[in-house]
């Protein structure tokens, strides 16, 4: 059976949602990132840059998002979860490609500084900037990239579990989320699906799972 | 005809190898990044993202280097530039996945720490740890993700031309690419591929080239 490593609040959600969506056989095993047991040898066997998501298969470990949900999109073709067309398959990997290198990105400055300096002066730099640098990223997918009702346009997708995914931090982050009416209404439409709803409801209730690749 | 609109030293030069490796019909037009001609609203028209690479088609304009490189590869199959099987194209996708969210941005708080902060002395943080950010990926690389003679193994494929792309920054990162034999090995084979060899002499000589959609 699949396992998915996850954790609360973090971008593994859309992997989440995309494998109910799918209809897949799977367990999704939430891990205490806070305690730091994702460096711990036995989550390092899974994933060494230990991070979640984490996509166990017969075949073996699955990691990166936009990777693992045109994975499921493949593995899974009666979902219809992606194009299957290669040019519009290719638009809906970009849209992806631009969540995780640029708009994650932007937010991950806002606790995860430590990442690219060392200086609680530049953390704290890093932080006041977020609203602005987040804000500009949505600024753009509202003018120039969420066709709509879906990202894709008629066809919900993978990309549209990964896009709420991220938008759903936007207070966190300080950006008002009315800002971009088109973003609200699709956070808002994605939300209230019943595979969504299930695993938004699954992921709050969920205890720590055990850590390994075995049954 | 395709076009490549790229940057000498950028990572747009992925995208150019894959097309010439591709046999594709296309042509690659300069841009000069350092003028800010990518802020223009000429090429604000092609790219909203003011960015490199930017691929246009008689399809329409793609953008970001993972998902140009997979339509590369699956619009030219018969150059065999990814796999088809969809697990493996998975982790082809992976791995460029880390290459553009993780290891490109762990590049980029050398020069562009302004996009993430403000202050001159953050900026001079995030320069001093690039070395210690871009070393730990590249071990990682190393370690667990080149499995030789090509990332993928036996098959050439688009990752080894991204791998390469990023691996030329090392020394202007200020990491010594010896510390890691497999991927100072890989960088020669494929800098000693024709198509590559091809590329690098025409990127070294372009002149910049005209900004526009059409013609």
């Amino acid at each position: 059976m699949i396992k998915l490593f996850y954790n609360l609040g973090a971008c593994s959600l859309a992997s989440h949602i995309a494998l109910e969506e799918a209809g897949a056989d799977y367990e999704a095993i939430r891990i205490d990132t806070r305690s730091g047991v994702q460096g711990r040898p036995e989550y390092l066997a899974i994933n060494p840059k230990a991070r979640v998501p984490a996509l166990v298969t017969e075949r073996g470990v699955l990691t990166e998002t936009p990777a693992i949900l045109a994975w499921i999109a493949q593995a899974f073709p009666q979902a219809a979860l992606a194009p299957t067309d290669p040019w519009a398959f290719a638009q809906a990997q970009s849209f992806n490609s631009y969540l995780c290198s640029t708009v994650h990105v932007a937010h991950a400055h806002r606790h995860r500084g430590y990442r690219w300096a060392d200086e609680e002066s530049s953390f704290a730099d890093m932080r006041r900037k977020v609203p602005e640098t987040v804000g500009a990223c949505f600024q753009l997918i509202e003018d120039e990239f969420l066709r709509g009702p879906w990202v894709l346009g008629e066809a919900y997708s993978i990309c549209d579990a990964y896009l709420f995914t991220i938008a759903d931090w936007l207070e966190d982050d300080g950006v008002d989320p009315r800002r971009f009416p088109k973003v609200f209404d699709h956070r808002e439409r994605v939300r209230a699906r019943p595979a969504v709803a299930k695993v938004l409801a699954e992921e709050a209730a969920a205890p720590f799972g055990e850590v390994a690749i075995g049954g």
